[in-house]
């Protein structure tokens, strides 16, 4: 099973709105295929966006080659990026891999929309093949960082940071899937993470089909899990960080860091470094996207609430650095993130 | 919409599993009826249990009257309760109100078993009544307190603890409709309160009936709503208090306890005194029910996730004193609740 697959110049995204009741893949052909994929969360996960979006952006220069407009070239192509970088405005990976491809194709002006086409086909699978090592690479500083002592793990996460959200292993379950490796896993407690239960219907799924044993609980029996269960660690994915260290990620993850802090339990961020944004010096300037009121009221199209429920549906929240243990991306650990930690760390690594 | 109604010796409870999309009432005229409906949480909240549990008692005695068996009438009555009293092991109201049936009955042993019914039926009615009123006083002190200020406030509460929980205008929504009543409430932000979703089904619906402005959110929101909302104090019931204050109530209070302590908003708990389990001196020796573990994996026949997924199912929690600002009773405050704040309360209302 693949979150997203291209192949033939088409393509294909494991459909996570049915996961894991079945199993069936959307065939994208055009940059409007991936824009809607995107808008619907039939591939979410902000590394795995940044991959599709990609793509897209190949999806939508092939078209522009087939239909010339009036326009030049790489003034529709940036207007496609544009249109795509709307999809979702949480994560950060999205914009990010569209930067990537634009700044590619604006290397390759003086090429034909032919040449440029097949160029920026291979800086997308470029993207996708580094997601897949970066993902490792995660995996192997953040086993060794929440992994030092010797004594079984019992962790908590939320959402789905796994296969399902990259193209690789995952982010926070890339982690547990190499403690777990390294026979480091006592027990994963899994969020459900309403409204769209992707702890429920992607992690929980995604740890059982790997073996790795895990629990599922509803959101709000997260702080009675820490305390009952000894819970060790907590770790989650990011949609965006901003140069203070503050991140963006699914809704809940504000909650579970006060939880965490006032039980003394550390945090983890695992995210690879294009989910930093530097340009903006602290989280209250992340753009937080807020969902169609619908998703709360139901679920898989049964009524949890009357249709006319007045209802607030942020699909992400920010935790604020201090209640950060640790940052785990492909090139280390950034240890207690705040600007200057953050500032050193990219310094370090020339980025 | 009555949540219960004794009518010519026949229990009739509105059905709240299947609320709001559906108002049906359960015909209960056997003690085996009323214990069901308050196993499969037809009849839920700790003082409409209180309630449906006396009017058990009564169904019972009837049935020992017209059959009688070996054993003498009050034995075989005892054992009826005890098996009621197993119904729910975390609200001690249920416990409390068992109790008060008991006491009287054996008050009255010389009396026949018929003569005994008679009367049994009219404390129940008594505690029916009696709750009726303090739910209306506890309005009044609640309202008291937590308007002291001014300002338009912005509340949050978890579950249900309105008049659906309750024989009367009820407890924590009781205060809130009072606060609404005098023109205080701005917003009521209600968690969905997985996973029987009482807040979404239930609370929303309540408030949504009675012009209270109410806005839903999933329970992974709360912390967050919190802090971009300015919610102003938490008002919520409870299920069982130990001597220290310490209080059993629906799962994700202790979250929520340990988000507003970051976020120093205070918490208010809204219970009668026969919640009180003076019995026990802290919460670790409140019994916490677990319950099916399909309640997590699926939602009114929906599945939320594989069906083989490893469940955690607590259906209570316990919040630390500590946490709690204050506990609003039908007899006043008990504002910073330790043993002592308690003991010395219970001493001046000589209870």
């Amino acid at each position: 099973m693949e979150t997203l697959r291209w192949e033939d110049g088409t393509l294909y995204l494991l459909d996570q709105t049915v996961l894991p009741f079945t199993e069936t893949y959307l065939t994208c052909t055009t940059w409007q295929d991936v824009h809607k994929a995107i808008s619907v969360l039939a591939v979410r996960g902000a590394p795995a966006i940044g991959v599709a979006a990609a793509y897209g952006v190949v999806l939508g220069a092939r078209t522009l080659c087939e239909n010339p407009g009036e326009k030049p070239f790489l003034t529709a192509l940036e207007e496609i990026c544009v249109q795509l970088d709307g999809a979702r405005p949480t994560a950060v990976n999205l914009h990010w891999a569209l930067e990537q491809m634009m700044v590619w194709a604006k290397a390759l002006g003086d090429e034909s929309p032919t040449a440029i086409t097949g160029l920026l086909e291979e800086k997308a699978k470029a993207i996708h093949a580094d997601d897949v090592a970066i993902n490792t690479a995660m995996a192997g500083w953040g086993a060794d960082e929440i992994g030092k002592g010797d004594s079984p793990l019992t962790l908590l996460t939320h959402c789905n940071a796994g296969a399902l959200a990259t193209a690789g292993v995952g982010t926070a379950l890339g982690v547990i899937s190499e403690l777990h490796r390294r026979g480091r896993v006592k027990m994963v407690y899994a969020d459900e993470t309403r409204p769209l239960l992707q702890g429920a219907r992607l992690t929980a799924f995604e740890l059982m089909a790997g073996g790795v044993p895990v629990t599922l609980i509803t959101d709000n029996m997260a702080a009675w899990t820490m305390k009952e269960k000894g819970v060790d660690a907590i770790i989650v994915g990011a949609d965006r960080i901003a140069a203070n260290g503050d991140t963006a990620n699914k809704i809940g993850t504000y909650g579970l860091s006060l939880m965490a802090k006032a039980l003394d339990i550390p945090l983890y961020i695992a995210a690879p470094l294009s989910t930093f944004d530097r340009s903006i010096s602290g989280g209250s300037q992340i753009p937080i996207e807020e969902r169609n009121h619908d998703e709360v009221r139901s679920f898989r199209g049964t009524a949890t609430a009357l249709s006319d429920t007045p209802v607030f549906n942020p699909a992400f929240d920010v935790t604020p650095h201090e209640n950060i243990r640790a940052i785990i991306t492909e090139k280390g650990i950034i240890s207690h993130p705040d600007t200057e930690a953050v500032q050193t760390f990219f310094d370090k690594h020339s980025l």
